[in-house]
């Protein structure tokens, strides 16, 4: 059954109010695009890694991303050091596992930061989530891929074992705290088109949860995954499929202008 | 009282017929943007950073730029070679300090250049620039934030200690040598709205100086910041005010497209 | 003698039915383009660059693409074992030594690349592959410059010196497998204008060489260029000549919709 979202969208609202800092350690391919996502929605980027300024920038910062993209080495000890300190101050702290299923090295430092990070949400494809669940999956690189299992119970299980929330992005979004699950019915195939579609809605979704109490966090990560989701419908409406490259430009031009109203009228959210 | 340019336009004539070589040593942030921004100027973008290249690229270039925005801290080593190298061989050296009041990481690195090498000019936003005066403000973390103190009074004061130009940009951009200081009119609600815009404009900064001998780096300053300011403008024009994606598209084909004539045209400098 | 492809344009069809996972060990300018133009293409892009994954990345991959424009120091020995990795595995490699003639440093990275790994092609500007063949030109920090010697002959001898193919992006683009040599007379005066153009040009080449048979590697280069360069000239068609951001975006927009036809229709293949 499909429906719309549990309540009036106003995540999107009090971002554009409280403009909240949101602290990404990300990748050389995602930085410019998701400091530009943030600004669009309204958010304020702050892009940092220097092990330096782990403590001082979650200080200053309303949540904080990871995002394991294009590690060399040293970022893990730094991400780290922000994630133990955004959980010390009570800051969401988001954990984007890019391509975790397709090196040991990827799961390894996916698993070092799971030990000593508790994250309020992770946001990955299929792929990356069957990883953290030990299920199956034949990824490709740091794409999706395809697993005969339920996406559901992948969700549910990793966030059950993490005690975290789950995003799952694909065809339909899977959103689980464990207890409750939604499906989430927007989008657009052009997403994973475009790189770095998924580190921007990692981001996006620290922007939601910076601006939400703790206890709505399950409510601002459907809204999240719904608002980028439907700016993607949006951005490509005008389009021809294969123009991916305006796609990104207008992905961003249609966060700039998306609203509540838009948000609420294009939502599909269905209960599980 | 705001009048046109203290005299005809004449840098931005000289990238295009030099095309002067600039050496950026920037963050994973601005890096694309930046080289993207000189290449449609009319300027040669080199982005480097190994500390082995250091004597040798500034060697090659017209212009050294340094940037503090995304640092993992081998770079600032990489900085300080590039600045003084620069400084021997008599080439301007731009700095940007990026985020500097957001942590005491940044303001060690800034004072670390600060002390090592004669800068050219800083540019910077209110924000950035304040922590150099040392005066009270609110910033947000990279953004400019707000303060009570005057703006052209931090311009002058940072301009004097450091002997150095300054350039602060926001709503109304201020650019001082200490003794001069001129407030300049032209811009867009836009640029801050996407990131790196600007990191670009430092990179432009370095592009002007590089054409410009000694004596005249104050009005290349004034003329590198307007041109900049009315092009956003420009790109700006026929764009809804969240169209933030493809502004950014239009800020680089404004800056292919920029005339002398425009610049002289828009031009809004007020002498103080 | 300006004629037609050598055979049917079949390996863009290829790369779109298979693709390809292509490695690409890049740097911070390049990373998003290249990783939004293969995607456009229809390869799979992974950015990776940690040591530690340098023989599991490569071992999941179709291709991988080295790429010295922004060298920290690090990526080297990374470079060094994807490169050896890839040889091992007898999957192509393709070197893209950026501003090889701009600093002793880069210089000497390529020697040691040279040295260690047996590239599949080699894909530069006129100056980059000149100073491979040790001959004298006058380059631009990264830019192409310009030189009196034949630029057939540079690529004639860069081929055998190391057994490879090589493919110079210019006006005209030449490709040479020592024995073989084609010009190429599509393209557009706007790549040299938007930064990477030529970064995402070798990554487009590993997409090519991923999906083709050892023995084609010379026909499935040529299509690598001819298609790219063609992606130019449509991209271009509507434009202003200044028009670089817009380049860009439509060079993406056309990757991704070029079909075999359009490229045997445009191709101008010259054999010398």
């Amino acid at each position: 059954m499909t429906t719309s979202l549990p309540y009036r969208s106003h995540y999107l609202q009090k971002i554009r109010q409280n403009r909240p800092l949101v602290h990404n350690i990300t990748n050389i391919v995602a930085a410019n695009f998701s400091a530009n996502g943030l600004l669009a929605l309204g958010a304020s980027p702050i892009m940092a890694a220097a092990i330096e300024e782990m403590e001082s920038v979650p200080a200053l910062s309303n949540a904080v991303v990871i995002n394991i993209g294009t590690l060399i080495g040293k970022e893990v000890e730094a991400m780290v050091l922000a994630g133990k300190t955004a959980n010390r101050l009570g800051i969401p702290v988001i954990l984007d596992p890019v391509g975790v299923g397709a090196t040991p090295f990827r799961r390894q430092t996916v698993e070092t930061l799971l030990k000593q990070i508790h994250f309020t949400a992770i946001r990955g494809n299929a792929g990356e989530l069957a990883t953290l669940a030990d299920v199956e999956w034949q990824a490709k690189g740091v794409d999706a891929g395809e697993g005969s299992h339920n996406v559901v119970e992948i969700a549910q299980q990793v966030a059950k074992r993490y005690q975290t929330l789950v995003a799952i992005s694909g065809e339909t979004d899977v959103v689980s705290s464990g207890s409750r699950t939604v499906l989430l019915h927007n989008g657009s195939p052009m997403f994973p088109q475009i790189t770095a579609s998924g580190c921007l809605l990692s981001a996006v979704c620290g922007a939601f949860l910076a601006v939400a109490d703790k206890e709505h966090y399950f409510n601002a990560l459907i809204e999240a995954c719904t608002a980028y989701a439907i700016a993607g419908e949006v951005a490509a409406q005008a389009l021809k499929p294969t123009q991916y490259g305006q796609f990104a430009v207008n992905l961003l031009d249609t966060l700039g202008a998306l609203t509540p109203e838009t948000v609420e009228q294009y939502a599909r959210v269905e209960y599980v």
